[in-house]
């Protein structure tokens, strides 16, 4: 297995399970704080692997190698949050230090055990109750009304774990495995909300502004920071929260949390449940690459090193990432040839994977003073890369 | 030899001979823009090799290696100037694109060639002449006044190009050698400043705001970006110099130009003269890292690949670059873990090399309203890395 390098003077290495994007943008922090990765990767060409210098190949589902794996790092962390219990469990046996710990990292991979302890700790949910049978789904629907939001606690059927349903019929072949669901009530959400943050394993935590993110057909293609016309208690409320959960949950390295904002009846103030939680550096969080004095992929490294944690002010007033998605064609470096030349304070940030429709293969940045102009800056920019404008 | 691997979509393979900081600084922005490095390294643990997975062994003075080397790259460029005109024009007779051209980097190889170019397009420099002997240097001393500044055109001996002789005598040793050698008057400077371009092959250009260096013992030990308090005539002509010498010596790539700043006499404006030419990314500019919407490593490489420019305004009102040497004991991750806790927006960037006692092993940015305040922390955090504070 390929030996990570590390730079001279006590400089230490860190291991992340998972080659793909959030392991790549983690390689930039890397270089300048002169940290080494140490990148188990899906292939010899997933994002990190084509910027990192040490990324063997392995899986994720192998005890043995990712114990080998681990032998060269001084900290374990993820990509993705789906590292089996067992194999979490192998790598804290041996000692080696993981951030998150399988403890915390369970509230990511169980919504069931999520759901569980928020509403334990008096954090706003949506009403939710375990299903285990048409006639459990059938009382929370007529009770919370129609249609629910049904999910998998874990994973998912046919590559979806969230469905919304209309009725218990059309639940059926979800309730046909026999396993527990989790029911929620739709929530009248006026826009969806994420805060980001990170805590470090002696405690220091910080949280970034509140963003808004926007959601096209389920994928998030926007996000706002900070969230505009965000009523200032609320923000204060949900920064406590995201500081509550990272205390509450023991959670290290940077996290997501996913909010619903409810709007306030007749001149009330507005108000929010959560909606997900991620715990790991987060799509909502990429405005920070050049919209923060420290990015997300930074802080990360320095939370799950137990470094002191970096500054999360913005560095302008508005920052604006749009997603870009892979289009209908391959050959992107024309694209992006014409789009720099259009746009010469557009921060361009590609994963260098592949082009399939649909497919998250990178981001934008845009900052300044005038929102609706940076809004239309991104947009045209993704959709430019994407294929669906062509001017 | 270790072979590159691009990003799928058309993205292409730059390549960098030599594996210093220079080239360690180029990954993070090829990380983001999907653009594949690969470095001719002196070694293994070079301070680029670290960092970038396709950094194999070889010499730049080895037109074999250099040719076996370039077979992969899409463009060739450099972290130094010190390749031999016969290996550039090895690299060009194969076709292969180098960026800056061998015709424009001997301005920055040979100092006779470039007082000569710069002195026929008019652009302001010492008074200079070429010497022989020891005649030659005892005319101009008298006609100019003592000392004067005595400098090696290529390279130099003792592994010192430029020194400061008050006499004949003081150069005997260098005279003796019996080539030729560029003697400069000593300029009255108030003090030193820097402008930074770039370049592309199809001739667009753009140019940074010049900086103030500050040198301490011969070593560049701080930028103020902007220069504070610059005539802002002045400003503009050195801007201006910038294009020029972009345009007409035909420079692609980045590039920077070391100045003297001259107060003028009785309430008359200032001037300036050129010192040095160098030819690639540099010291002064790397306050553009964290101070710039576009740095100088992203532009080089956006430039050598002739792709369109990214805008060079600077995002904070001053940002402050303090270079790191190294000091007495080589355990550098403690000092920089207390560090971090002192001042949380401190951007650090340490070059993964070994500490030897004066060598410069990274640099800091601060930025922000408050330039005092602003050089006191970039001062203090220089220190402490190099250990002559120790709080």
């Amino acid at each position: 297995m390929i030996s990570p390098r590390r730079a001279p003077g006590g400089f230490p290495v860190v291991g992340i399970i998972g080659g793909g994007q959030l392991a790549r943008m983690c390689q930039p922090p890397a270089v300048n704080l002169a940290l080494t990765l140490h990148v188990l990767s899906e292939s010899p060409d997933a994002a990190a692997a084509l910027v990192v210098p040490s990324a063997p190949v392995g899986s994720h589902l192998d005890v043995g190698q990712v114990l080998a794996f681990a032998r060269d790092c001084d900290v374990v962390t993820f990509d993705h949050e789906h590292v089996p219990a067992e194999v979490l469990q192998a790598l804290v046996g041996a000692g080696v230090p993981v951030h998150p710990k399988p403890e915390a990292l369970l509230f990511a991979q169980d919504k069931l055990a999520m759901r569980e302890r928020l509403t334990d700790l008096g954090v706003p949910c949506p009403a939710w109750v375990p299903v285990h049978d048409a006639a459990e789904l059938a009382a929370f629907g007529d009770l919370h009304g129609w249609p629910v939001v049904l999910k998998t606690p874990r994973g998912g059927y046919d590559g979806k774990g969230v469905r919304v349903v209309s009725s218990v019929q059309e639940a059926a072949d979800w309730l046909a495995h026999g396993e527990v669901l989790l029911a929620e009530e739709c929530v009248p959400f006026t826009r969806e909300l994420a805060v980001l943050a990170a805590r470090s394993p002696s405690g220091q935590a910080a949280v970034w502004p509140t963003v808004q993110t926007v959601q096209t057909n389920g994928i998030c293609t926007e996000v706002l920071a900070p969230a505009p016309q965000l009523d200032p208690v609320l923000a204060a409320k949900i920064s406590q929260t995201a500081l509550l959960l990272a205390g509450e949950l023991d959670i290290t390295g940077v996290f997501a949390v996913e909010i619903f904002e409810i709007a306030g009846k007749a001149g009330t103030a507005p108000s929010y449940v959560v909606n997900e939680l991620a715990m790991r550096p987060h799509n909502s969080g990429h405005w920070t690459i050049d919209g923060s004095v420290t990015s997300q992929f930074e802080q990360h490294l320095r939370a799950v090193l137990d470094l002191p944690l970096g500054e999360v002010s913005a560095r302008a007033p508005w920052t604006v990432m749009g997603n870009v998605l892979g289009g209908d064609y391959d050959e992107l470096y024309p694209t992006y040839r014409h789009l720099l030349a259009r746009d010469p304070g557009l921060k361009v940030h590609l994963y260098g994977k592949g082009v399939r429709p649909g497919r998250k293969i990178g981001h934008v940045n845009v900052y300044g003073d005038d929102l609706d102009a940076l809004r239309v800056r991104a947009r045209h920019a993704a959709d430019y890369l994407e294929g669906t404008v062509t001017e």
